[in-house]
């Protein structure tokens, strides 16, 4: 059985190890719901399936009775999901994990990458009831929950199988080594072995847990580590659902379903400090605020802490050719799903003598009402709005938004009022168009950091070297994942790249059209550096998973004539 | 200039890279001194060059002026060797490793790796020179400085170079990606940069500094940050020669001296937690105790550590052929440098009810006799004594011996007293031979920690498989670099192999013959594995390199028709 899972996923393996090498485009499922092999039917039975969840015990066969999540909260429908998670003790997850742990660790590591592209498989088919679950609780689109936290998500969790393959791939199982000590050659006989370096705890975040809990919890148990997922309490569902394909699979290939366990908690009682500092845990995934991922990079020790947090983003205007398709490009990334993403660009520096464009500068004023307008152009047509902005996850971001509003406007101006829309299907979604706010760059202490959710500034500066200077500088000391620039200028585009890449951020030039600005492709981008505060690791390079094992090694003398 | 320093040590690379992958025998360099290509002229030249050295102010070109180094005094000659190092201010060291960095990190990787060569072929060319200072102050044979700290560490060197070359050379320079959106395909130039962390502090130890020293700083340096070597105090000459050497070439290629540091401290006024917790710190390599690794790993985030302290290591007797062999292997590794080295063997497991052999049953009593008079086969015969054991490094070393020594004899039996043997060319040096203890397992106290030096016990259990879990649960407490068993059942070797696989200790079994119990092959041989508390990373893995750069990267949409 195991074996077998190795060959039928072994082309997919090996593509992605080469879309790594190579950075092209590549995917492993198709991330229209249209392709989907199932058809229309899976898409009926994966509406039937979520609702069948709602207001019930969710059953994962592991520790823990069943308890109703207070916290978990539809902000499509305003309503309790209902779902009762088992509420394990942290104790008894880790007591499970650790039993279960010496035959996965024993594994080999074909057997280990066929059980967890097994899993991706077991998702993707089940696409429809997991989209669902992202919309519920993420508050994305359908179409976001599908492809962004669905397909794209599972590639990065592939992504991380395939790097994490790759480099246990080039310690060799054995050696033969042979060298002379004087008169005499010695020959000995080596092998190595890798070792998982234990529990590792993943922690998610509310908005879009998917995209990184998949690369984490793959990263680890491909390496031979046992997880415990630790889901936001408000947005549990969906890796609720992903830890129980886990568990399945696990089971069918032999192992413990206990490999991968569930921790549930509630904003009333979190357990995330418990379990980052329990003594048996060896590796800690972050993704969250800042102000909490650098607790747990200062605190996990001896675990090894992987954070993703969060940074304000950034978008120089320099010059451009038609400014329109800037303006829409630039509309389309502060609507898409409320710029509750990582990658949502915040702060848009505008020169004080206006933009050069082909057809004569435009004034810094206008520029923002051309963006006001361009944004108004999806965020009041109920039908797009829903499609893009979708809803916002957490009633404290709008509480946020209009904190950041009213400083806003006591300074600057507030050129675009965030008002909700009413959403086409669900009347009682939590919406927001975006906030626009047109400020000084003296107002670093509205800008400065990030403000989660659809807020968006319009910095004048001077001109956009003394932009590139601050927003920089804003990555190197604050965190910044994410920056953007247009400039027909050459020179100006060879500083902005060179000053990103010491600030850590990755920068997407001029970049008009139909792909969002801020989409991030698994094999190919790079998401986050290490270099600034918006986290320590990075999707997926090397050191994102040579940390999460070991090598060991035994040697005998050779036997002679062997 | 730079570029034909690639060219030049290209072959070198290509072929320390495919040594790592093969884990083969391999060197770049002979390590008998009869292999050198400056033949006697330069072992006279590099004796005269060490002697000009003492006395004298140590020119580096660089902050600080010279201050006589009070704790420099050779084990050999027991005189201070009167080196007056630059007594540079922290503050100083790093504002000169920031203002060099930048042209050393926009350097390509061949750059790099060309420069780091060179430096380790200059090294090699001056190996006596190198060697005459790893004697009066690691107090190393002649031999072993020549060898281990010399061309052994330079091959450990080399490979952390090649590694981390590897590693660099997996990320593509640019991709071109091309991607439907809707009925648009967008198409992007991508380029990647690999961008170094930041300043990084290497910390050597006192008895081989060069071994851990090199893979740290050449790991550092090949990817691009700028280093400081914070030499033990009282074993500074060939740390400050190596440093000399970096700069040198650096500034031959172009690049500023600056990018590697000398921090001279004393025991009195120490300066390693203030480098550890320099603001501008983003690297720590340390080597050293177990409880100062400690400190440094839960203090020097945000920056990333890399450790490697001390363990108990242990030898399992199980049941041999001839025992004569066996003995004198073990007996060669007691004495082996004093047993100063962190791969030394120091619990000697002996079954109560003796040990079988080819020739019968040899009980406890009588094999810790024979290891004795093995032993004694060396240490008492000066011209071999000098040889094998040569000095101890540090008087602290023979005061914690003579603790030891009057808690065993208050316990256990002496087997062998810790007798100074009259150095033949040094009759002032500082020597012992072994101690050789026999206790009970149930002496943990005695025998669970390391003791630092030429300390032996040969320990009574009730059978192997108690040994086993004794010292392999000793070696994931409390730290272990290796083991050594010797068995002629191969389903006991089978389990010591899983047992230290999971313990985290390398394991030899059944080695005699004139190859050291302990010696360590770079290319070949995993040095620590991370996996218990003797240090968390491990020559040369992948994860020891690739966590000191990062990839930042750019895109821009493509120009149609390139």
């Amino acid at each position: 059985m195991t074996t077998d899972l190795f060959d039928k996923h072994r082309a997919t393996l090996d593509r992605a190890i080469e879309a790594c090498r190579s950075r092209e485009s590549w995917t492993a499922f198709g991330e229209s719901p249209a392709d989907h092999p199932g058809g229309e039917r899976a898409r009926a039975e994966g509406r039937t399936a979520f609702e069948a969840l709602l207001g019930r015990p969710f059953d994962l066969g592991g520790p823990g009775a069943p308890v109703a999540q207070p916290d978990e909260v539809s902000p499509y429908t305003g309503e309790p999901l209902g779902v009762c998670y088992p509420r394990a003790d942290v104790e008894e997850l880790f007591a499970a994990a650790t039993r279960a742990w010496p035959r996965w660790r024993e594994a080999d590591q074909r057997t280990r990458a066929g059980v967890c592209l097994e899993i991706c498989e077991r998702i993707y088919l089940r696409s429809f009831e997991f989209s669902h679950a992202a919309m519920h609780t993420a508050g994305q689109s359908f179409g976001m929950s599908y492809a962004g936290s669905g397909t794209n998500a599972l590639d990065r969790g592939i992504e991380a199988i395939a790097q994490a393959y790759a480099a246990m791939s080039r310690v060799p199982g054995t050696a033969r080594w042979s060298r002379a000590f004087g008169s005499t050659t010695v020959e000995m006989t080596k092998r190595y072995r890798l070792m998982p370096k234990g529990v590792a705890v993943v922690i998610a975040c509310a908005s879009f847990p998917a995209w990184n809990v998949y690369p984490a919890l793959f990263a680890s148990l491909v390496t031979g580590n046992p997880v415990i997922v630790k889901p936001h309490p408000g947005s549990v569902l969906q890796m609720a659902l992903a830890v129980r394909v886990c568990r399945e699979v696990l089971a069918e290939a032999g192992f413990s379903p206990e490999l991968v366990g569930l921790a549930v908690d509630t904003a009333a009682e979190p357990v995330t400090k418990l379990l980052v500092r329990h003594p048996a845990t060896r590796i800690v995934d972050f993704t969250g605020s800042a102000a909490f991922g650098s607790w747990v990079e200062a605190n996990a020790f001896p675990a090894v802490a992987y954070t993703e947090t969060s940074g304000a983003n950034s978008v120089l205007v320099h010059s451009v050719g038609e400014l329109q398709p800037v303006l829409r490009a630039l509309a389309g990334s502060l609507c898409l799903f409320s710029a509750q993403m990582c990658t949502s660009p915040q702060n848009i520096y505008v020169p004080r003598g206006g933009v050069p464009t082909a057809g004569g500068t435009v004034s810094a004023a206008d520029f923002a009402a051309g963006l006001a307008e361009a944004v108004q152009a999806i965020s009041t047509v109920p039908r797009r709005a829903a499609a893009v902005l979708a809803t916002v996850q957490s009633p404290n971001t709008l509480r946020l938004l209009e904190e950041v509003h009213d400083r806003a406007a006591a300074r600057g101006r507030i050129v675009l009022e965030p008002r909700p829309y009413r959403h086409p299907d669900h009347p009682k979604a939590r919406t927001s168009g975006p906030l626009l706010a047109q400020v000084d760059i003296a107002d670093h202490d509205l800008y400065g950091e990030e403000r989660f959710g659809p807020v968006a500034f319009v910095i004048d500066c001077d001109d956009a070297d003394q932009a590139l200077e601050r927003a920089t500088r804003d990555a190197r000391e604050r965190g910044a994942i994410t920056a953007f620039a247009y400039a027909t200028d050459e020179a100006y585009l060879d500083r902005v790249e060179a000053g990103y890449a010491t600030a850590g951020a990755a920068v997407t030039c001029n970049l008009t059209g139909p792909m969002p600005l801020n989409f991030s492709a698994a094999y190919s981008d790079y998401h986050v550096t290490g270099l600034n505060p918006a986290g320590n690791a990075s999707l997926t390079d090397d050191s994102f998973v040579t940390g999460r094992f070991r090598v060991t090694q035994s040697r005998r003398p050779a036997v002679t004539g062997h």
